[in-house]
């Protein structure tokens, strides 16, 4: 295939950043362009008038998905082709299936492994689903320690803290993630371990911090005298070294066509989900995300939110150069979900070669940060207004609160002050002011845009978490990287195995010169505190 | 004063940026480097030879701090002089004296404001010690309710997390900050009204978020029959709404020389932190910040830790031309660190004017964002070695644990594993990697430091925070911005308003058409939903 910068509407797109819009021109920045620069559908509404997009722009932009054939490839990822490759190099070859974890509710995909991936899925929900209403029935675990990191905690955790006005009464969930001591002696200390069921997850079985947390668990049931053995379950790959009946009550399946951060919707999420919400509403989180899986394959690309929000997202980091993206949703349930998108985002693009091992000359995947509004505008909002780089924001919020627990202060409900504030940071941004005091004058020009729905409930977070799904699966398309390896971490993994080596040899005294020397130098500065 | 682009040293960094050191140079970066490039004095270390620095441009870095005056003007902060200004403009026109807060162990500052503003500081200490121990005696209070946003919320929420294991038992703490109405319901769900108490803090006593809060948790009180005047005291200025002593027990007081991002250790901080900890140990917190004050007051450039580190930040941001920096402690107690650190850094230093009203011509206040280690190495680190984009990393970590609860898994104990990761991830990020195989390559010569103490405990947490306060005001310093006002949060607060009246117009049917009417549009896309 082409390389990214050979495709005709980039050349096109270079040469309209030369005039791009300008957000502070009050004759064009109106109300008509408000109705007019937007995505509208049963569900969401992407608007991105404050985006310095013209016409032109988007028409290129659509252009340039068109010439990447994103239809394609999406429909050929839903179907299980081998998608995760780096052609001519030694790569993962890998199908993509994590929409396979979903596709219960009608409109099947047709390709085999998709098929025979979502029939897999189904056992393993069936699966969940009697263990659970066993646990029900015997009202026997209220607590639930999830032990696993990176893809097996950060996506769980966003969407159960999400979801946290739908939980069941009597549920508490927790996560040991890091190979930190202090994190999983913290959590022993709050559960109540006759009352706790421990969830260990990892692909391979053999993922350095769950293992070694695993083990720290272990240690807390037998000094407590009971046997750890009636209390672990396992989320694995079968065959795995977990995939153990005698240490586990029962074992969850995954599969190497799943990828860490985008196995939500497999066992990794729907263990703590389920736990918590009760199957019925996990299945409407998986509802959510299917129905995004069809709107994303099966909707032309001006009326195609996570292409449309994926095509910004190319402008403002290929050819406007914006280095980061901050996610601010205004919604205190959605604190958490800044921290899944690093990883589902940077882990999938942050790459430097294409899927033909070229190094790219052109800018991948942003650095992706943020924290919930109206919070952030009380703490880092000074930098985005009046800081020396622009920062392009993607806003979240919903038309109405979970609870519905609100009161009337001085004329309006605190849930229509939360939207106010949205609406007009989105605007001040766009806008800027200008005044006679330095201080006091904002340069405007700055692009955000707004994804809106009408509730954060479980179908809309499914459906919230499959379009930034496919919004970084289209983005890898159009760049014409591998958005679901993650080479990029090995090389630490190696390193850390070296340095652990030293702590070993240094306890047996059997440190050479030569061992990693700039590793034990480290070693020594680290000794003198203890 | 000169612009910070007149000073001599400033051209010398230029210059200097045509050949910066290479990180994956074998020949350079060896454990020589390591044991030279660093900063030690008996409670912290800062490791810095996976910058890209020569020995000649931390010399002229320190011929910068020089240049800048920095020291006088550290003196002079800390001796309660006016800092806070904008020359020949209308500005705030304060002191900034955070530091006098904690000038209680000795060598007092010397200045008749800082002197004064001490007397205070210890006059509300004595009050709340007072007031908690007639809660210990009474055992009333059990779960504290913080309403609060920005400066009022975040240094503390970092704080009490990172000190949990300290804390006295029955305690629970709660943070009621978004104007989000789910944030007030979820947490009166999980209060017990009749042993809580409610803390309003608001310095001027007109945050709009803050005062809806607390009238939500008003309602939720009279609905249980309960009378909130017993359950509320207030954290505020002498004199502001707030200070009514007929709607709270108690009202502890701050000052207009208290920024809020630097408020932890004024009454601020030290009500849900002595609830939390009790107020001995807050204290060794105050002795902590304390130390560090005197330390960056008083120690040469060279071996002043805050100094260091805002100069090598100098130099990646302004002359290595990063956007942002990662802070990455490997220390799950310090999870909510960075949100702290992206108020104090990006509110005080995202700036575009200097202090004489000139827009600066140079890139000041980065992009701070961050999440613990382990952890993150499964998330977004894929990026940040193979991205095309390098983010300076700030690491942060512990030689010690700090519940002592760990064990040894296959010969090295946790804590071990963790700091092996880190200085894993150091050397792969410095050194990169070459292979055959263009998805298994490292660049490599990406920039990172360490900071080391020995255990995350009252007194370092509190050095902690006041190390970061001073990095972030001799940045401040050198390149001559106001790090203490906020101007640039107004224009929104202005929309917000505006906005707000739509909603009650909307109600009240009362909108006109030239009413704001990119507002109205925005109103529009929100109804079609409801």
């Amino acid at each position: 295939m082409e390389s990214f910068n050979q495709l005709k509407a980039v050349s096109q797109l270079k040469k309209l950043t030369e005039n791009t819009f300008d957000l502070t021109d009050s004759n064009s920045f109106n109300s008509k362009r408000v109705e007019e620069m937007c995505v509208i559908n049963e569900h969401f509404k992407l608007l991105f008038a404050t985006e310095k997009l013209t016409q032109e722009v988007i028409d290129q932009l659509i252009e340039l998905s068109h010439e990447a054939d994103v239809f394609t490839k999406m429909k050929a990822m839903q179907n299980g082709d081998v998608l995760n490759f780096i052609e001519g190099f030694e790569s993962e070859d890998r199908s993509v299936l994590h929409t396979a974890m979903r596709d219960f509710f009608g409109d099947e995909n047709t390709g085999e492994k998709a098929k025979e991936a979502t029939q897999m899925a189904k056992q393993e929900n069936e699966k969940l689903k009697n263990f659970l209403a066993q646990n029900d029935k015997n009202e026997k675990f209220t607590d639930l320690v999830v032990v696993g990191i990176g893809g097996s905690e950060l996506g769980a955790k966003a969407l159960t803290v999400a979801m946290q006005h739908y939980n069941k009464p009597n549920r508490r969930l927790f996560f040991v993630s890091n190979v930190d001591p202090d994190n999983a002696a913290a959590v022993a200390q709050q559960v109540d371990l006759s009352k706790t069921l421990v969830a260990t997850i990892s692909k391979s079985g053999g993922t350095l911090e769950t293992l070694t947390n695993e083990e720290l668990m272990r240690q807390h049931f037998i000094k407590e005298g009971i046997d750890p053995k009636d209390h672990f379950i396992a989320v694995t790959g079968k065959g795995s070294p977990l995939d153990d009946e005698k240490r586990y009550i029962e074992r969850f399946y995954i599969w190497d066509f799943i990828g860490g951060r985008y196995s939500v919707t497999s066992m990794v999420g729907a263990i703590p989900l389920a736990f918590c919400l009760g199957h019925d509403q996990f299945e409407e989180i998986l509802r959510g995300a299917h129905y995004m899986d069809k709107h994303a394959m099966n909707t032309e690309a001006r009326d195609n939110l996570p292409l449309m929000s994926a095509l910004i997202g190319i402008w403002n980091r290929t050819f406007l150069h914006h280095h980061t993206v901050a996610i601010i949703p205004y919604s205190q349930a959605l604190g958490r979900f800044a921290a899944h998108l690093q990883q589902l985002d940077m882990e999938s693009n942050g790459k430097q070669i294409d899927k033909m091992g070229r190094h790219v000359d052109f800018d991948t995947g942003p650095i992706i940060w943020g924290e919930p509004g109206t919070n952030s505008q009380h703490s880092f909002f000074q930098m985005l207004h009046q800081g020396t780089t622009p920062v392009p924001i993607e806003f979240i919020s919903f038309s109405e609160s979970q609870y519905g627990d609100d009161c009337d202060v001085q004329g309006t409900f605190s849930h229509e002050k939360l939207l106010s504030n949205m609406f007009a940071q989105s605007m001040a941004l766009a806008n800027g002011h200008k005044s006679d005091n330095p201080n006091k004058n904002f340069p405007g020009n700055r692009p955000s845009r707004i994804l809106l729905a009408k509730k954060l409930d479980p179908f809309t977070v499914g459906a919230l978490l499959a379009y930034y799904e496919h919004k970084v699966a289209f983005q890898g398309f159009i760049w014409n990287i591998n958005s679901f390896d993650q080479e990029g971490v090995q090389l630490g993994k190696v390193l850390a195995n070296q340095m652990i080596d030293l702590f070993s040899k240094k306890r047996a005294k059997s440190l050479k010169p030569d061992d990693l020397p700039v590793g034990q130098s480290y070693l020594n500065h680290l000794g003198s505190f203890s």
